[in-house]
């Protein structure tokens, strides 16, 4: 990030008509985007989120509440025809209500979907391996998942997206993030593994169960996070990692979700940990292991509704909170400006 | 409220495409907005938010960091002619980006303020009276002002505003804030007095000493709230409270800002206790005591941002979290709308 523009935002915040610090966490928000897009008038303008989605062959192990057909089901779901416009789950919902342009990427969905004019077909392969078995991707698809997330943030960026948000549809796709959660942090498997979509507690013993089956088998460290995101990822969360990989080599602020991005996150950061000045976390989700991911990253998220559904919806609704924070350092008027008198 | 829609919107969230629960907040909040708008499908539009601006007598006392004459300063920063539009204050940018439309009513500034198109007079008085020495505003007064809020919060309804946003700019409001919320809670002084724009430990000290004399000489009790509005209060928190009674009798929403928003609701609601079901609190205020308003009125807040800026700017901030829980209820696919197989 620039350091000037940090430096000359966080001076212009001052300056500007409101007591100082009355703006709270928007004030540090504006200065951290004054940081990526280089001036301490940052004008972010569109808001794009891309979904990615893909199966899990750890799904055979009955770790989520939901079958696995759901996955393509809601991809239909993202790009299917409703009388408000297209897609019809929340994310679409969302987006349309805050402006953000919607992307949908099939990465590795476990059945031949239907061409779509809004569906990329970027799929890798039908669903990850059952990582309590064995490595999930091969090195090589991993490395095309994330190219076709790169890709695709690209090509979104070249369309107008200033504000980034990786999301992602995949049943049991909490399963891989707690995984790649625990070996990243070095963190205990019941600290960093929730109920997903809402498993009961025996669902949740064994999923438990299952990563820490996976953690044993799987000779992956946190010093090669290429190789845990082989390991222990999914398709659809290499491709988010690709994504924010992207974004941020092209200046671009990346809204964070929830648990699962925040999973791609942390092996992104280790990879490159300039990665982090780019990353704003939207939302504290509800899913245990969120917050040990934020304090990692020591990002403090900008709202906590609770929300644990994924799809990008926290990011997309933290865009406007974003978008405000820039519009303060660029429109707001100084006390000299507007002739009015500072504190006495 | 109406109950029957908010019934229909509960059985109604649990068929959208997404696990129960997940949006968290978001599905409470949609199924209060079908209570307000009443129906399951609720399609608020518009958002307004109404800045009211007063001074205060009690300013005499040293009760702000602030000079008294930025009050009419930043009424007319409200209303600046820059390069970015009408305004120049936090509230105005935030406004512009999320697509709000910005009111701004003198409704007792210490100052001949010049005519601006967008500037509504509606001064009732050159200020209040000095609250702790006598009555801050005379019944009559406090009418006017109640009356004023009430008018042009039917303005903004019929010219579009389903979300309003009820805002104010006073320099020293918080004191006549903190003396209202200490009477109407029954509450210590220190437990609902903080720094307000940011004074030091001895103007705290001695600001908590100025409502102590203020209630100790007042006779308004709780069982007379608008006796209470008089004696503590300001013309632009009655003026706030007409906005927030017209609003909820046209059954729109009100989106609750910050601590000086919160006192006039205390009073609101012990006029029309159904007031209550109108109201959201945007964000958690960093000012002492607004936790203790919302206790009382029982509502969660969407964020907790660090806000202490007053002005609607939370609530202008919430405003798309509020359209996007409407519009999940309204435009989301269900499961068997979208061919979503449900958990197992």
């Amino acid at each position: 990030a620039d350091a000037a523009a940090m430096t000359s935002a966080r001076e212009r915040q001052a300056q500007l008509t409101k007591p100082a610090g009355a703006l709270g966490l928007l004030e540090d928000l504006s200065v951290r985007l004054a940081g990526v897009f280089g001036t301490d008038r940052p004008h972010p303008r569109g808001v794009a989120v891309i979904v990615a989605a893909g199966d899990h062959g750890v799904v055979a192990e009955g770790v989520s509440a939901y079958p696995p057909e759901v996955t393509a089901a809601m991809v239909a779901g993202f790009t299917a025809s409703t009388p408000s416009g297209m897609g019809g789950a929340a994310v679409n919902v969302i987006a349309r209500t805050v402006g953000a342009k919607v992307y949908v990427a099939d990465v590795g969905v476990n059945a031949e979907l239907p061409t779509h004019p809004a569906l990329e077909n970027l799929k890798v392969r039908m669903g990850t391996r059952n990582l309590r078995l064995e490595r999930a991707m091969t090195a090589d698809e991993t490395l095309q998942a994330i190219l076709a997330g790169s890709d695709l943030a690209g090509r979104a960026i070249a369309e107008g997206a200033d504000l980034l948000v990786p999301g992602e549809m995949g049943i049991g796709n909490t399963t891989p993030a707690s995984a790649v959660t625990a070996r990243m942090l070095g963190a205990s498997v019941a600290s960093v593994t929730g109920r997903g979509t809402g498993v009961d507690d025996a669902t949740l013993a064994r999923k438990r169960q299952v990563i820490s089956a996976a953690l044993d088998r799987d000779a992956s460290h946190a010093g090669d996070p290429l190789g845990v995101m082989a390991d222990l990822g999914g398709l659809e969360i290499a491709f988010m990692l690709g994504v924010m990989l992207r974004a941020a080599s092209e200046r671009r602020a990346i809204v964070l979700d929830g648990f699962v991005e925040g999973s791609a996150a942390l092996v992104g950061v280790a990879l490159a940990p300039e990665l982090r000045d780019y990353l704003f976390p939207a939302g504290q989700c509800a899913e245990t292991g969120h917050a040990a991911q934020l304090a990692h990253l020591g990002l403090t998220p900008m709202f906590d509704l609770g929300l644990r559904l994924g799809e990008g919806t926290g990011g997309v609704l933290a865009a406007p909170m974003l978008l405000s924070a820039a519009a303060t350092l660029r429109e707001m008027q100084t006390f000299a400006e507007a002739s009015v008198p500072d504190r006495e």
